[in-house]
């Protein structure tokens, strides 16, 4: 299973490292023990130490050898319990017998919430890929094509803008398909009229943007378009309050307070932290602690009506010591395509 | 983190499924314990208990509540350690004080191993989809094309095809690179007579296919000729042995033994099951337990010369009481582009 503390820790864009092992001693410095074929994944001049082994034969005897050296320096090792399984737990415990175990989970959410430069340009340009991929879309709809198409052409956007992967399955959802906050994309045709909701990401160096936009086939209801003016003020008012100090539970309260007022349910909340993973660290929404500078977070109101379709907008923005910084700059007013 | 066995318990084809639990009773009923977005994604028909909870403060009581009648059937629960992280085993035992924990994980992994006819009809439509985009692989080679822009457009074409994801990043390497077996897809352009080794998979209902094909840009030299031809026998062979009863590391010695002989290095095994997850079920190549019927595994010989290139053939094969079935129809003689 994928543990994005492992790529993060170290700073590695991509690679499948099945069954490897990283040791992070308190020095600084990092050893990897994994396959001769991921091997090949590490740059040498990022001054990781590196050690392969073949087969399940071997990796016991090469664990301990590599755990050896890290135990001189500690007598406790921090384990991820967030993203280890039982099974691997089973196997370190058998391997170091002697070891007291600290759950380290949650200081490395805490530190995968705050970002550095690196990491900042990193999902700023993810973001500016997502962005770019949004003006070609009016280009790749036409009456009859189908969810599945659209999602495989902004895909294929993507990659050519250089995301190598995509963080998550496009979602796109045509008409009563976009009431359904987590339908992906399927055979469903496009109609005129419909709303027309896509949620999507691309990735910069293992690191994800997650947009969502939502636009009209045609020419927008009064119904459609005072959904898509209610999400609109939403957004705009999620994004101003995700400056330094503000809390995440009392935003997901303003926006939700908000959206009841205008007389819609509220199914979801306004967002979550970005990073390596599209959920990165901890949730926000219903969390008691203050934003700080450094986090890149999620803004996504929407409302949805069962039957008719629903209307999500979702940038993401960098929390800073000032005004909060959007990085995603795809258009945020209503399209009506070829009305 | 993803667990593939919840998808397979419950039979659904997407879905995040986020801190969701399913509980498997002894008779047969399945109950699901999920956010109310994923409940829209669970179809009514299959007859499954779908309860949802809200932010972490209901995730207790609501898993205790589902719990209990369960715990009236039996006295112990078993539980998934090969994809369970520490941290929801930590949740659920302060949840069920008074009961006996089993890993259930090798039952699970065994009973994924053997596929019933649906789940074989899944696999045989996610490698028509493989096969069939091979086929356009030709018009999307021009000299200059980049790794990345072939990987897009071959995405691009699965998901036409009916792939709604992709099991893994496509991989495609251009002449030295293609001797990196888990060489992604990068900004390296295609140069005439190039060695292009693509190792792609799609998906049907969550059911994966995994296909690698190699061709030569051009008129291939000897030495790449005869990689080719010697990797050619070794998938017919290894093909061949994929029947019930035979062994998967005597397999593995039979194909090493024979490209040792050929003079090339062995730096990865003949192949892996497939399934719900790429590498599905146990290894193959390192296990000492008989092929059975139903089993589906692929059959990847390769080999690598540094600072030249590689070449892969890996094909899908299901084991059957008879001869090997093999389900990726895709061309497997040496295409030699615009030669």
């Amino acid at each position: 299973m994928l543990d994005n503390s492992f790529f993060y820790v170290a700073d590695l864009a991509e690679g499948l490292f099945e069954r490897s092992f990283l040791f992070a001693a308190r020095d600084g410095s990092i050893s990897i023990l994994t396959s001769p074929m991921e091997k090949l994944l590490v740059d040498p001049a990022a001054g990781m130490d590196v050690t392969t082994y073949q087969g399940s034969g071997e990796l016991a005897g090469k664990l301990m050898k590599l755990g050896e050296s890290l135990a001189k320096s500690s007598p406790s090792i921090g384990l991820n319990y967030g993203e280890l399984t039982v099974e691997s737990l089973e196997t370190i415990k058998t391997v170091f017998k002697d070891s007291k175990f600290i759950d380290v989970s949650l200081a490395l959410s805490s530190s995968r919430l705050i970002k550095d430069r690196n990491e900042i340009e990193h999902i700023k340009r993810a973001c500016d890929i997502g962005s770019r991929v949004y003006e070609k879309i009016p280009d790749l709809l036409g009456a009859g094509a189908t969810e599945g198409e659209v999602a495989a052409a902004m895909a294929f956007e993507m990659q050519k803008n250089g995301s190598a992967s995509l963080p998550f399955d496009t979602i796109v959802g045509f008409g009563k398909n976009s009431a359904f906050p987590h339908h992906f994309a399927g055979p469903t045709k496009l109609k005129k009229n419909d709303l027309v909701l896509m949620d999507y990401g691309a990735k910069d160096h293992g690191y994800c943007s997650d947009i969502t936009r939502t636009l009209v086939f045609g020419k927008a209801s009064k119904v459609q378009r005072e959904m898509y003016e209610t999400v609109l003020e939403a957004n705009a008012m999620g994004i101003e309050s995700c400056t330094s100090e503000n809390i995440g539970e009392e935003i997901n309260s303003k926006i939700g307070e908000f959206l009841k007022s205008k007389g819609y349910k509220v199914i979801h909340g306004f967002g979550h932290s970005l990073g390596r993973s599209v959920h990165d660290g901890h949730a926000l929404d219903n969390n008691p602690e203050k934003l700080k500078p450094g986090m890149v977070v999620t803004v996504e109101p929407a409302v949805y009506k069962l039957g008719l379709g629903g209307v999500r907008i979702e940038d993401d923005v960098l929390i800073t010591k000032g005004k909060p910084k959007v990085l995603t700059s795809a258009k945020r007013e209503l399209i009506e395509v070829g009305s």
